[in-house]
């Protein structure tokens, strides 16, 4: 059997295998499995990249039934039962297909070309290395106003990873930059950007004003009930209400929509118009018994509601699939999923959070240990989480931040000198 | 004044100013510091990059006369006193030149095109991605020569970086990778390619014997007295003493050759044909006495012999320069450098390395011990003394490596699901 995709929801299917009397081929197109809850950290300057990536080989080690593809996947043949790769063609009897999510742009002009998606470790590196450079650049412009649209940071969206970032990189600004730049004071913003009339719509009422005063004390710039007509180069078109207008600023991080990986739909599975897949109660595709759908590529409903896009519905899901296939290898019939709810976190800052656990809220300190231990905890590999945990501490003793280094991204090809245009020093 | 280059030399130079009565305008192309004498771990997958790292702000941080230029140098105006850069034109009344070297091909085809240099922290990433991905590619491969070839790592050059990197990678294939890719079984093997009749030949030659015993022992090819004719995808062309002959290989690491950062010559400063430029014993540039040159760049001699290129050599020159200027300042004459020989050294693998100090050799457990402590004592800063030592220590214990995560470099630009065609998964 084939599973698609290393995420959460893959690999807890790939691992509760580990029994069953099946061969597992784990496919991903990255040699890694990605702590996403953790990306906009890296995003942020506050986490190094490979803090929050392990190889998926090392997680899988010992796991006798499964080999691990690294290669992307070109096409699914479900009536063959085919998964097609760049490395060559695997046969399924049964399939969990895992692929996640990826940054949708709502057909809003510009967003495409102009502003950051936070999706993959690949956007973080990306997105920390533009915020880094913007600092070096406002160093040579005299224009106050060119300055502050440098170092003018927009994020849309506002939920969790939007907070979450508002949150890190007004930390990483007020701390260990401030300190790196001395020539730039309090020209730096960070403006939060949410077309709902509060932050953190999945948590009830009052987490989400105590996130937005949070925010606000932080000295982020917090809009809601603001819609993003479009992105340009160095400036944003938003409507408030009836009236429109611009935001100038240099950097658009996008955490607005996210829609199901675009392949899952156009390889014949009813995928809807967000390219999500809606599963049967028993987490299967309709109309294709043997398919098993989870993580956030899945809509499952459970009680009528939609089970959130969160680490935990994956982990669970995939957990739920392979007892499906379990008992359909014994001839049983499959069961439907019932998920465990573990709570809700977010982080804002140092000592601030916010969750809802066991149907009560939690704010500040509480909240924000109580995000610091399950993070840890389920932080996959030890060394991983002993990495984080430093950093943490670190920062938290230091206000410093140990991520700043800005990498000139290439290709992984031999880099000769002289190969393009670049001065001694 | 203007120091070109935050290497050892350039940054030594800066702080050693930091009482200095004169305004420093430390110019580099990176807005990080990087350890060199640790890249070839960065290569091999041992040390994440960001362990070798460190911001030049928060190096100088605190240093109110310094202020750093994250810019390309393009010229520098020796007659009028200019440094243009990329970001604005800067005069100086002292220069110290500290751009370092860069990898040089010495003209054989196919170098430049095929070959890994190792000299920047991106060659150590780039290198490292590539190591990486070879053993992903050699799972898909079913002909058994082209398997041997795909995991056939030539290094070209038996200087230190040449051991260490040989030292190291045979480490990461016989250790972790062995574990993580149990189906490749002895098949991935470490050529060390040298034109000389021994290894280390900077130091006396029991140590460089010693060093060829050990890497053999470790599974190492060692080829001495062969040259290396050309580089093509996936072979090279050699020659010992007559007989020419092909060795089949998809990964060529060039540590054979460096030569002063090209730029330098083309300033119009008396730079040799391997760019380097030769100071007076005061490492004053001859026919320009307010320009120093320290570190690689520079070829000093002291009683007759010309200094190695030497981290030691770079800090005590880049030191030596800023006590010249001072005296220069104070209208006293330039003193000649003198350099205080701290040893070399040299290191293998697990409890194996060579070292030279006090006129002394020192093989094995003793000069990895040496080894270890010396390089803790110089990376800059305790965080990443931490962090390097944290790594070394798992590594030690654990036979692990921390930094297998393949991470797919791109420019930093924004990058939208669909830019390119790319499978689920």
């Amino acid at each position: 059997m084939v599973v698609i995709g290393a995420g959460f929801g893959g690999l807890w299917a790939a691992r509760a295998l580990h029994r069953a009397k099946v061969d597992v081929t784990l496919i991903d197109r990255n040699n890694f499995h990605t702590f996403l809850p953790l990306l906009y950290q890296v995003g942020a300057a506050e986490l190094e990249p490979f803090a929050i990536a392990r190889p998926v080989r090392t997680i899988v080690r010992g796991q006798e039934n499964l080999q691990f593809l690294h290669a992307s996947v070109r096409n699914v043949d479900v009536d063959r039962k085919l998964v097609h790769t760049a490395r060559g063609v695997y046969a399924y009897d049964y399939l969990v297909l895992a692929p996640g999510t990826v940054a949708w742009d709502f057909a809003i002009p510009g967003v495409r070309e102009h502003a950051f998606p936070l999706k993959t470790l690949e956007d973080g590196i990306a997105l920390r290395s533009h915020v880094l450079a913007r600092f070096e650049a406002a160093m040579h412009e005299p224009d106050p106003d060119r300055r502050a649209a440098i170092l003018r940071f927009l994020i849309i969206g506002g939920g969790p990873t939007g907070v979450e970032f508002a949150g890190a990189l007004s930390e990483l600004i007020r701390g260990p930059l401030r300190k790196d730049y001395p020539a730039i004071r309090g020209e730096a913003s960070v403006v939060l950007i949410e077309a709902a009339d509060r932050l953190l719509t999945a948590l009830p009422e009052p987490l989400g004003a105590y996130a937005r005063r949070r925010l606000e004390r932080m000295g982020v710039e917090v809009r809601l009930g603001t819609l993003v007509e479009r992105v340009a180069a160095g400036q944003i078109g938003i409507r408030t209400g009836e009236s429109g207008s611009e935001i100038a600023g240099d950097t658009v991080a996008w955490t607005a929509g996210v829609r199901g990986a675009p392949e899952a739909g156009s390889w014949g599975l009813p995928a809807g118009r967000d390219g999500r897949i809606e599963t049967r109660p028993t987490l299967q595709v309709p109309g294709h018994d043997e398919v098993f759908a989870v993580g956030d590529i899945a809509r499952t409903s459970e009680d009528g509601e939609t089970l959130p896009m969160l680490a935990q519905v994956a982990m669970q899901g995939g957990e739920h699939a392979a007892v499906n296939i379990g008992r359909a290898l014994r001839d049983e019939p499959p069961i439907p999923f019932h998920y465990r709810d573990k709570g809700l976190l977010a982080v804002i800052g140092r000592n601030a959070a916010v969750a809802r656990l066991a149907g009560r809220n939690f704010t500040g300190f509480p909240a924000w240990l109580l995000w610091l231990g399950v993070h840890i905890v389920y932080l996959i590999g030890f060394r991983n989480r002993f990495a984080v945990l430093l950093n943490w501490a670190w920062d938290y003793v230091f206000f410093e931040r140990v991520a700043r280094i800005l990498i000139p991204l290439r290709l992984a090809t031999p880099r000769w000198p002289g190969d393009e245009p670049d001065g001694g020093g």
